[in-house]
C-alpha cells in the first residue's frame, strides 16, 4: 500500500489528494498543512471581509470531514522543516506544541503555494499592516477592521482592487497606492483607465505612479502612509499590502529539487520534479505558458487545481499531461466586469513578438432589449501569423464568459479571420446580432495587412 | 458605375448592401423588398407580442434613413416576379398599384428568405390562424390578440416556445401542440424534458406526440383544435403555426439558378450561385456545415448576416470566403436558458457518426456566492477522433456564452482531452473553480476509452 504525502492543504494539494485516492482507493494518502484551515476558497476571502459570506461557508471540508468522506488523513498546524528524498521522509514540527513529527512517503507532492514579497520600506512590521494570502490573514483583518475607518491599500492588483470594493461596501474610506502608472498591470493601460474610472466613481482615492516611502505609526501601530507626492502623511488605521508574492520553494530547494529561472519549482508535464517520485503543483511551481511555450509564474486558483489534478493522477500511476495555461482571469470591480486572457501588448513586447491590436466598444445585447450595457473589447494578434494571442474585456456587460471564448480560440491558435466568423449564439435577451467579440475581430482584421 | 441589385430587405440583403457600398462607395446599390418594412429584428418579434418592445424600436432603418445614411436606394412593397440573367434585369410589380417595374443589374443578390410550410390539415385558412415570419405577421397577431384569450400554438420550435412565453406574460391561456414526442427537437430528449418542465411550471399546456387533425371554426374564424387525443375539441380563439419553413427559392429556380438537394439555393464559399454574377445569401440558401462538411439548411439570423457580409464583399470585388456554420443557438424559455451548438445525438446518428456523450448538472458559481444557479451541460464527441462535435446547455445559470465556448472548440476540432483543460476565467461572482463545461468534459473523458 503506497504512501502518498502531500504538503499543502489547499487547491493544488487537496485536488491531488482526492484525485489520487479516487483513482486508486488502496493508496494511503496524507495531507500536511501549516495553518489551521484547509479546503477554503482563497478567491472568496475579499467577500468574507465584505461580510457577504461567512468563514464557515468558504470552507468546503474540515480535516475531519475530509478524512471521513474521502479517507484521506489531514494534519493541520504542522510545519514541514525538511524533506529527505534519499530516505523518503519529511520532518516537521507541530506548531502548537513544538513536537517533532516524521512522515514517510513513496511519492511526495509539494504544494506550498506562495509567500508575500513586502516592499523594502520602513514600517511594514507595525501592527495593523496585513497581507491577504490565507483565511487566517482574513480573520485577522476582519478583527482589526472593527476599529479602523481609514484604510490604505498598497498595490492595485487583483486582491487590492477586490478588497477596495469590499471595504467601500462597508463604508470605509479607502486610499489605493500603486507604483505603476496604471492600476491592474495585467491589462493594457487603455483598459486599466476604465477600471480606474470605476474605482473613483465609487469613492476610492486612487494614486497611481505613487512612491510610498514609509508606513508611520504610534505605539507600534500604523497610522499613516508617507509618500513622495508631497502631500504629507495620508492617515491610515489599517494597511493592506498587495505588493506581490513569490513561489514558496525553500523546502523544495533544500531537498535538492530544481528551481526554474523564474523562481518557481521546475516540473515536467506530469508535474514531476527533477527528483523521481517528488511532484509539485500549484502556485509554487513554474507553469507552462501555452502561448510563449516556456515556463512562467501563475498565481491562479483554477490553474493550481488543474495542476493538482494532473499531479494526483500521475502519483496514482495514471499517466496524464498538463497542457499549460494562458493567464485567463476575471475580476469584479464594483459594477465593472474586467477579464483578460493570453498576452497583453506589454507582455507580447517583452517576448519581442510584433502584434496588431484593435479595441472597440459595443452594446452587449440587442439595442431594444433592456438593459443593454456597454462592453469594451480589445483583441491582440501576432502580426506574423495573424493568430489571436490576447484579449481583454472591460465593461458593464458580460465579460467572464466572453473572455472564455477568446481563451478557447487562443488555445487553438485560431487566426483572426476565422475568429471573426465564429458561429456564436444570438437571441435578443442575451446578445447582439454581431457579438462584441466579432465586431472587435472585424476591427482587428482591418488593422493589419489583408 | 456598376449596379448591384439586392432582392430582400432584411439581415442578409441589407448587410450585403451596406458592406458592398462601404467597400466601394461608387457602386450603385438598390434593395427591393416585397413587404412594407425593412431592417427590423425578426428575432425580436415575440417580444413585440409581449409588449416588451415597440415595432418602432425593432426597426433599425426605414427606407428613407437607409438611403440617406448609407446612400442605398430601397424600394418596398415591390414583388420581383422574374429575373432574366441573360439580360441582367429583374422584373416586378408594385404591390399597391400593380405597376410593372424593371431593375437592371450588373450583380444580383437573392436574399428572399423562407416561406412557411403549413400542415396539410383542414382549417388552416380560417381567420386568426397565423404564422410569425415577419413584422407584418406580428402586427396582425398583435391586433387579433386583443380579442383572444385562448391561444393554441402548433409546433414547439424556437418561435413556438418564445411566443408561448410571451403570451403567458400577457395572461393568455396557451396550449402547445407538438407532433414529436419532445418539445424543441433541436436538442436531445433528455435536455428537452427540462424545457418541457419549465413550460408546465409557467402554466403552458403542453401536448407532445400530438396529432392535430383539423382546425375548426365558426363564421370563417378559428375557435378550436381537433386532435387525435380523444379529448374532443380544444378551444382556441387564435392559432399560431410553428410547423416549419422552407427556403424561398422559386424566383431563383425559375431564373436557372441551381437548387441543392436540401431545397436551398446552392452557393459556393463566396456566396455566388452557378450563374456568374448572381449571388444568394441568408435563409434561402444552403449553408455549409463545418462539422458535416456538406450543405445543410440553416434559419439563423446571425448566419444570414454573416453570409450577407461575405456576399457584399464579393459583389464589391473583394474576394472573401464564408467558413460555414455549426448551428449555434440560444433561447429563453421563461427563467430557463437553453443553448445548443454542433450536432445533437440524433443528428450525429443521421450522419452515421458514432459518438460518446455525457451529461452533468452543476452550480454555475462558487457555492457560497449567491445566487448560485443550476446548469445542465451535455457534451457530445465523435468516438473515433474524440473531437467535440456538439454541446447543449439548459439551466437557470449562464448558458448563452458557455455555448459559445463549446462552439469555438468545435470549430477548432478540439479533442475532449484538451477541452477538459481549457484555461477558463474564474472568480466567485462569475463561476465555479471548475466550470460546468470542464466538469462535463471530465465526465465525457471517463465515458469513452482512454
Amino acid at each position: 500500500m503506497d504512501k502518498i504525502l502531500i504538503i499543502g492543504g489547499n487547491a493544488a494539494g487537496l485536488t491531488a489528494a482526492s484525485r489520487a485516492k479516487r483513482i486508486d482507493p488502496r493508496l494511503d494518502v496524507t495531507v500536511i498543512e501549516r495553518l489551521p484551515h484547509i479546503s477554503y476558497s482563497t478567491c472568496g476571502l475579499p467577500y468574507l471581509l465584505a461580510r457577504l459570506v461567512s468563514a464557515e461557508s468558504l470552507i468546503s471540508y474540515t480535516p475531519e470531514t475530509f478524512r471521513k468522506e474521502r479517507g484521506i488523513a489531514v494534519h493541520t498546524e504542522v510545519r514541514v522543516e525538511s524533506v529527505i528524498p534519499s530516505r523518503k521522509r519529511a520532518h516537521g514540527v507541530r506548531v502548537d506544541t513544538g513536537e517533532a513529527v516524521e512522515f514517510p512517503f513513496d511519492r511526495l507532492l509539494i504544494a506550498t503555494g506562495v509567500k508575500p514579497k513586502p516592499p523594502a520600506i520602513p514600517g511594514i512590521d507595525l501592527a495593523n499592516v496585513f497581507t491577504l494570502l490565507n483565511l487566517q490573514d482574513a480573520l485577522r483583518i476582519q478583527e482589526a477592521l472593527a476599529a479602523a475607518q481609514q484604510v490604505a491599500i498598497i498595490g492595485a492588483g487583483y486582491v487590492g482592487l477586490e478588497v477596495a470594493e469590499c471595504l467601500r461596501s462597508l463604508g470605509k474610506s479607502v486610499h489605493l497606492f500603486e507604483r505603476e502608472r496604471q492600476v491592474l498591470s495585467s491589462v493594457d493601460p487603455d483598459m486599466a483607465q476604465i477600471v480606474e474610472y470605476e474605482l473613483r466613481r465609487f469613492g476610492v482615492h486612487v494614486s497611481t505612479g505613487a512612491n510610498v516611502l514609509a508606513l508611520v505609526g504610534q505605539d507600534g501601530r500604523v497610522n499613516g502612509i508617507k509618500s513622495a507626492s508631497g502631500l504629507g502623511i495620508t492617515p491610515a488605521e489599517l494597511v493592506l499590502l498587495d505588493t506581490g508574492v513569490e513561489p514558496n520553494g525553500d523546502l523544495a530547494k533544500e531537498a535538492g529539487v530544481r528551481i526554474g529561472l523564474n523562481g518557481g519549482i521546475s516540473v515536467d508535464p506530469h508535474m514531476e520534479t527533477n527528483l523521481p517520485g517528488i511532484y509539485a503543483a500549484g502556485n509554487c511551481v513554474e507553469t507552462h505558458c501555452a502561448i510563449r511555450r516556456r515556463p512562467v509564474l501563475s498565481y491562479i486558483g483554477t490553474v493550481a487545481a488543474k495542476q493538482g489534478r494532473i499531479a494526483g493522477e500521475n502519483m496514482a500511476a495514471r499517466r496524464t499531461t498538463f497542457l499549460g495555461a494562458i493567464g485567463t482571469t476575471v475580476l469584479k470591480v464594483f459594477d465593472l466586469n474586467v477579464a483578460r486572457t493570453g498576452l497583453t501588448t506589454r507582455e507580447a513586447a517583452a517576448e519581442k513578438m510584433p502584434v496588431i491590436s484593435a479595441r472597440i466598444e459595443s452594446d452587449d445585447r440587442a439595442s431594444y432589449y433592456p438593459p443593454k450595457r456597454k462592453v469594451g473589447v480589445k483583441l491582440i494578434a501576432e502580426r506574423a501569423t495573424r493568430r489571436l494571442i490576447g484579449a481583454q474585456i472591460v465593461g458593464y456587460g458580460e465579460a467572464a464568459k466572453r473572455i472564455d471564448v477568446a481563451a478557447t480560440a487562443i488555445t487553438c491558435g485560431m487566426p483572426i479571420e476565422d475568429f471573426a466568423q465564429l458561429d456564436l449564439a444570438y437571441s435578443p435577451p442575451y446578445s447582439s446580432l454581431w457579438d462584441p467579440l466579432l465586431i472587435a475581430a472585424q476591427a482587428l482584421k482591418r488593422g493589419g495587412p489583408l
